[in-house]
């Protein structure tokens, strides 16, 4: 498989060089591997704190900045970050209001934050965490126990970061993003398998004229194997998982999201199918987002993501952000 | 080869649907394939229409917006629109201060933005044209005669967008265009071909092991099949080929491209080799975008386009911009 990178060992690195050197608005510290807000810590302001492995991005390095993320921490390439690396995060957004976590349900990046939530209150640091699992295709899997977070982290860290850019406490912005965790559901599917740069063959075996059904952003297995399908079948199957777990309530945000090697004119195009049948479904559509988010490396394929949402979240949706990944109101 | 899609005749229908169910702000014909700002015609501003075969989203329907294109007709895939999808879009967007067509340098794309033009000015239309031709690795290929249009069409939506937002006249909105276009060279590089829906196999065979320096963006013959290389060595050959032919002059403005199926950990790596090797050469970036914006399906590799600016380029380039693929401003 070849990748446009000099040799496996330095990926994670040099993608924070290129970021440094593309992005004057954040401070980046490639050897401790930190993406922070220059002008980290924001007085008064409830820090927000992100991370995980590497091979998802723009997640979570791409959402740090105004309105959004304080700092993220990346790890290798789908390996979890250390609790080294999350402490001084936190320490370096930490300006007395307290700081949020937001933690993907994958058991080496809860295990990490749990322990760097000990060292920053050892510091006198005030943490809150939100674990997002939003996941409906499996309960439990390779990395996980209980189900994945995936999409929806988007919406959890765009939500959350609006409201601390407002000034609201450390509870109410915990609050807030377990809300939107809660009101989130996000089903996947895969075309293609990925490859790290570390194993330089794909991850997994996917024969050709097959699918998989529920895939996880690492590549995990989901509910099913299928010959291959309509983008209008994969829709139905993914909306049909996440309508059945979905808490009823007002209009949804909707997230269209590509794994990373599928084009964008077939995201837009699956994309219309979703929009169709939810309309059939009488599910009202506030806010759309179609693109490469929450990726998984040069996988081929799609998930959707709806978040159920009241007056309160649009707005904090709408609220101006400005990321490498996100930006909009500035 | 597995594509998240209906079937193939259908594929860029679907996506304008998608587009339109996604940004509610432009006005999409699905049937007669144009995307249009919804508040054109602008009172007194010059026209901004550009088009050409779909494939490279978000070019250029994803371009459409406050600041940068009015309108753009999308043809199949890697197939230049028809002379009758250009005249609408034109007419479309004009408010008497006449139109500026974008075409990029490929001999259907020229031939039918020329008739375009004439059916324009039979309406008493006043339309100028400029043409996009900044891919320095050939002279003439497979679908033109002289150089190919590739990333520099992004900066030149962009800057004659931004002054035709500003209120000038179609004269000097043509010359800007012009003038960002003459700045600008490109080079591009392919890891993997790309499939279109219709023929559902790879354009072209590029062995395991091989890379394709200069290629175009439907997959066109380069300068040179190689074995495969480092990023930093991809980053050295296209700098070279780029920098040997740049006029000489101050800052300039740096697109690192994805082709669409490179991870953008692995083009934010690329980047960092690209714009070290500027620093050793003594060539000062103003701005940087690193992402997948003239895009080739799901082509794996990437190009690099720099643009000598001026003052007056740059805060053009800074100007506010709303569309669904470049945003920043409002």
């Amino acid at each position: 498989m070849k990748m446009l990178i000099n040799v496996p060992e330095t990926v994670v690195s040099d993608a924070l060089r290129g970021l440094a050197a593309a992005h004057p608005e954040l401070t980046v510290d490639v050897q401790n591997r930190l993406v922070v807000r220059r002008d980290a810590p924001v007085a008064d302001k409830v820090g927000v704190v992100s991370g995980g492995g590497s091979g998802h991005e723009p997640l979570h390095g791409g959402y740090v900045g105004m309105g959004m993320l304080d700092a993220a921490c990346p790890g290798e390439v789908f390996t979890s970050p250390v609790p080294d690396q999350m402490a001084r995060a936190t320490a370096a957004v930490h300006s007395g209001a307290g700081v949020l976590h937001i933690v993907k349900n994958y058991t080496g990046d809860v295990l990490n934050f749990k322990l760097a939530a000990e060292l920053a209150e050892d510091e006198g640091i005030d943490v809150r965490q939100v674990l997002v699992d939003d996941d409906v295709a499996v309960t439990d899997s390779t990395h996980t126990a209980g189900r994945r977070g995936t999409g929806a982290t988007l919406f959890v860290e765009k939500v959350a970061g609006a409201l601390a850019e407002a000034g609201a406490p450390l509870d109410r912005v915990a609050a807030t993003a377990r809300k939107v965790n809660e009101c989130s559901r996000s089903f996947g599917v895969a075309l293609s398998a990925c490859t790290t740069p570390a194993k330089g063959s794909p991850t997994f075996d996917l024969p050709p004229g097959e699918l998989e059904l529920g895939v996880g952003i690492h590549g995990e297995p989901g509910r099913e194997r299928r010959g291959m399908m309509t983008a209008q079948e994969i829709a139905d199957v993914a909306l049909d998982a996440i309508l059945e777990d979905l808490p009823p309530g007002g209009p949804v945000l909707l997230l269209v999201n590509g794994m990373g090697g599928t084009p964008l004119l077939e995201l837009y195009g699956f994309s219309s199918h979703v929009q169709r049948i939810l309309g059939q479904r009488h599910v009202g559509v506030a806010r759309t987002l179609v693109g490469n988010y929450v990726t998984s490396l040069d996988m081929a394929g799609a998930s959707v993501t709806l978040c159920r949402a009241d007056e309160e979240l649009l707005r904090l949706w709408d609220a101006p952000v400005r990321t490498p990944g996100l930006r909009w109101g500035c």
